[in-house]
Formats: structure tokens, sequence, C-alpha cells
């Protein structure tokens, strides 16, 4: 029931009203692992870092069962960085700084050991990496799931589209589905994107939770409401990293199954959100999972007779 | 088990990009009366009305079991209009004309009919009504829902806390709510406005859904998500009657039953954004309010295994 998760491990620099965080560990394969390897062993992981990038961050992942041979390491070169800052409201920052480093000439290739990998995850990343390392494993994953941004829409669409086609499930938020089809209306914008390739379709909306669409269907998750959210970044790949985390352990691919899937995304996203980077995701215990799963259950839960 | 029912029953003239209502029905308490006679009957309306104001609306009414006494009519006035413009994204509002006509200097007059009433909505007015309203009913109803504007928390600031203390459930939108309370979290804010006089707190975030908050614990209810919101003028009163309806056909006020009323709510709003005004709440029938209540149970319903 192996995973292998596609994206960038990097260097986050964040600025929020509540402070700086200084250089620490980001990256979308870097939270999506923190994330789904509460769930699903190995996790094997599939990105590009440089010289610099730390080797105990590497040792933590190793023994959280995450597989390192995917990703290359080029010694003489820098990590990913990426500086930004959130404005006051936590919903809406600023890109200070983006430097490419490794990135810039990124050519994923998949191990021998990956080959068989059950569940294949897309962090965002260029179109051109995402089709590449769906080309490369064979036999085809049962479920590839895609995550992407509006900056590939606006720089690489027609490959986006292209890898919209390879792929079952597609993870964007609400502005990227409106972007994508021109439609203000999500349930608008759903029905065009499950023309465009996949079959499932997640629109993160943040702190307004997520939707699910599938067919006719749709499923609402809630975010946590919470007292303060101290640092955004990453939780929607940490979400994603649940979501697929949940579907890997459980191997069902059923809307069903996808539905507590999203749950259990958003309860991971709750976590990252409460400190800098993947820093909680590092700290939490089964227990603390399971607690906040009942918390998503009383958060939504309600008897109705409908007679 | 009645229901009394204190707002406006006044005329809207609605643009929104889909079109022009000209003028037609709206007001907080004809809102909430078309929602609520669907699960409890006699309403009891408290309102002011002008000779201008359509007999066959106030006959429908009167079908339905809402009971007119508590309205006064004013032969040789006018009632109160207003004329609205939504903008795009249908969130925002300008206001084009505000008319108090019969409003301007309202004295509620509480009949002895009413007295025994169980259940108390305050819609949005000044609340020198709501308290005047409050005061005239004896015994105090088991239960008082408040519901209010950002233009009470700027003009009648003091007189709107001296309410709040005298309320059981308080009904606000998002952006009141951090006005009230001066927090950006809800969470937070919440916290604040359950030492302010409300032992419940829901939090309407429009097509983001609802909160409900109570001691410790927090329900969220989620909005249908819809292909087109059309007109969503009165969508706030309508859940507020499909909440206190179902409370009052139910009798019972306990945090759980409060869980399922705002389930009602939101059914409730959801068809009222599908036309103008209230011409969606005339059309609907019991099975069509079944039909959405299990929508609403797919939408958020899931299973988890916590073991």
């Amino acid at each position: 029931m192996s995973l292998t998760v596609v994206g960038t491990m990097a260097f986050d620099d964040i600025e929020t009203p509540f402070g700086k965080s200084d250089k620490i560990v980001g990256g979308s394969a870097s939270f999506i692992a923190w994330a789904a390897s509460n769930f699903v062993q190995p996790v094997n992981q599939v990105s590009v870092i440089g010289g610099d990038f730390p080797q105990d961050e590497l040792a933590a992942l190793t023994g959280r069962g995450v597989a390192m041979e995917g990703v290359q390491v080029k010694k003489d070169e820098k990590s990913f960085y990426w500086a930004g800052k959130y404005h006051l409201d936590m919903n809406s920052r600023d890109t200070l700084v983006t430097e490419l480093n490794v990135l810039a000439d990124f050519q994923p290739v998949i191990p021998d050991s990956y080959q068989g990998s059950e569940f294949l995850i897309l962090g965002n990343l260029t179109p051109q990496v995402q089709m590449s390392v769906i080309s490369q494993l064979n036999p085809r994953p049962k479920l590839i799931v895609m995550d992407t941004m509006n900056f590939w829409m606006d720089v690489a669409l027609e490959d986006l589209l292209k890898t919209l086609k390879m792929v079952d499930v597609l993870l964007v938020n609400d502005s990227e589905a409106r972007q994508l089809t021109g439609e203000y209306s999500l349930v608008k914008a759903a029905k065009k994107i499950l023309t465009m390739g996949p079959r499932y379709l997640i629109i993160k909306k943040g702190e307004h939770g997520a939707l699910l669409f599938h067919e006719n269907h749709v499923f609402f998750a809630p975010a946590l409401p919470l007292e303060e959210v101290f640092d955004p970044t990453g939780a929607g790949d940490t979400f994603a990293g649940g979501f697929i985390g949940h579907l890997a352990k459980t191997k069902d691919i059923s809307f069903e199954n996808m539905k507590t899937a999203i749950i259990v995304g958003s309860a991971m996203a709750s976590f990252c959100v409460e400190k800098f980077g993947a820093q909680r995701l590092r700290e939490i215990t089964r227990e603390d999972i399971t607690t906040r799963l009942e918390q998503f259950v009383q958060l939504v839960n309600f008897d109705i007779d409908l007679v």
C-alpha cells in the first residue's frame, strides 16, 4: 500500500502578524510526507534538494518511514527558497522572494524501488514534472491525485490541461477553480472541471472548509474553527497529505471513503496552522489525531427526522 | 407552541446581475413568517405597515396561520421601503434608497392574544423596539432569539448591549461579530459575545455556512452549494425563520436540537435565494423541504472509525 509523493522540499521564510519564522524547512512534499506518514508507510518521496538542506530533517523523515531514494541531492547547489509575508487577515500574502535554485532544471527520476506504488500524489510543481512522474510509473498507480496553482494556469496552461487528463483527483482552491473555468459559481466550475479529466475534484476554501465533487454528488468538510491561525503556510499540502494518507491506508477509493479522507485532511491541516511550518506536525501523536477527528465529528454531526 | 415574530413588513426593490425585481414584498418579519409557518402555527406577527401594503399578501400569510392582530396598519402612511443593488459577486450590495415611513415612530403593541407565546424572535430592528416587545410579553417566552446588524452597533450600541442581556440566542453575521467584539477570530469573538448576555450565538457566514456556539461547544452548518444565487435578499431572515420554526415545533431548546434547527434554517435559506424576494418560499411544499434536508444530510455525512 505504498504511496509516492512528488513535490518540493525547500526553505521557507515566513512573516505573520505573530512573528517571523526565519529560514525553516518547507515545501509541498515535506508537508505531504509529514502528514501522510501518520497513516501509511513507506512514503516514497520524489524531490530535489541542495547541499544546504538539513541532514536532521532527512533523518527525521526517514525515521517516519519516508523513503529518500527518489530525492536528488545537488551538493553544490542551493535548495528552493521562498519568503513571504501574510497580511493581517492571514488569508492573503505577498511573496517577497522566490529562488528556484535546484528546482530550475529538476528532472525527476523514479527509482525502481518505487514502482508498484498504488497511490501517487503530485504536489504543486510544473505540470511537465508532474507528467514525467506519471509516465515513469509502470503500472499506473491505482489513484493519482494532483495539486496545482494559478501560476501554472498563467504560464503553462496547455501542459496543465494535458496533465489533468492523466489524473483521477484534482485539488485546487476556490479562486483557482474559478480561473481554470471562467465560472464564478463553484458548482458550475466543478461541473466543467469534471469534464477536463479528473473524476473527483476537491475545492479548498481555506478557513471555509473544502468541497468534494464527483459526478452529481457533493460533500462538504468544514475547517475547524480556531482561536488563532498562527501560520497557514503548508496547510493545503498538509490537507492533501492527510487525504491521500487515509486513502492509501484504507486502500478504498470509493466516494464514501473520500469523504472520510477529506475530514482526515482537514484535521491534519488544523494542526499545521498552529505553529510555524511543519513544527506542529512533528509533535502530534496518534492520540492527538484521534481527538481532533472526534472534534470534527462533533462539529458537523446532527440528528434529523426526515419523516 | 406559539411563536411571536417581530420585524419589518416592507417593500424591497432589488437589482442583481440577473435582473430587477421592481417593488416586491420584503422585510425581516415577512421572510421569518414565510419560513417559520412551515413548522409552527400560529405565528404571531408584530409589525407595522402603511395603507399601501398589499391585501393579498396579508391574506396569503393569514392562510398560512400567521396572526395579524399585532400588525399595525397606518392607512395614510407608506410602508417601509428599501432599494438595493447587488454587486457581481452577490456577496456585497449598495443601498440605493431607504425610506423609513411607518417605521420611523413604530411603537409595538403586543395583543393579549399573543401572551403566553413560548418562542419569540426579534427580527432586525432598533434595539429599543426589541426591548419593548420583550418587556410586554408576560410570562417571558421560553426562548428569545435576537437578530441585529452593524447599523445598530454604530448608532445605538448602548441599547443594543442592554437588549443582549435580555435574550437567549443572538444571530449576527461574521463581520458583525467582529465589529461587536473587536476580535478578528470568530472563536474569540464568540467567547466574548457569550459573556454579553446570550447563551447561544449563531454566526452567519452566507455562502460559507453558519456556526453555532454554546459554552465550549461549536457546531457548523454548511450552506448548500448552489449553481446560482439569484437573489440573497432575506436569506438571513429566512434562515432565522427556519431555525425558530423548528425549535417551536419540537419545543426542544437543547444544544443538540439547535444543531438540527440550524440545518433546517440553512435549508430554508437555500430556497430563498433561488428567486426574487420570498417568491420561492411561497411555492415550496413539505416534500420539497424534506428533499432539501436530505441533501444536507448527504452533504456533510461521513463515517469514520476513531479506534
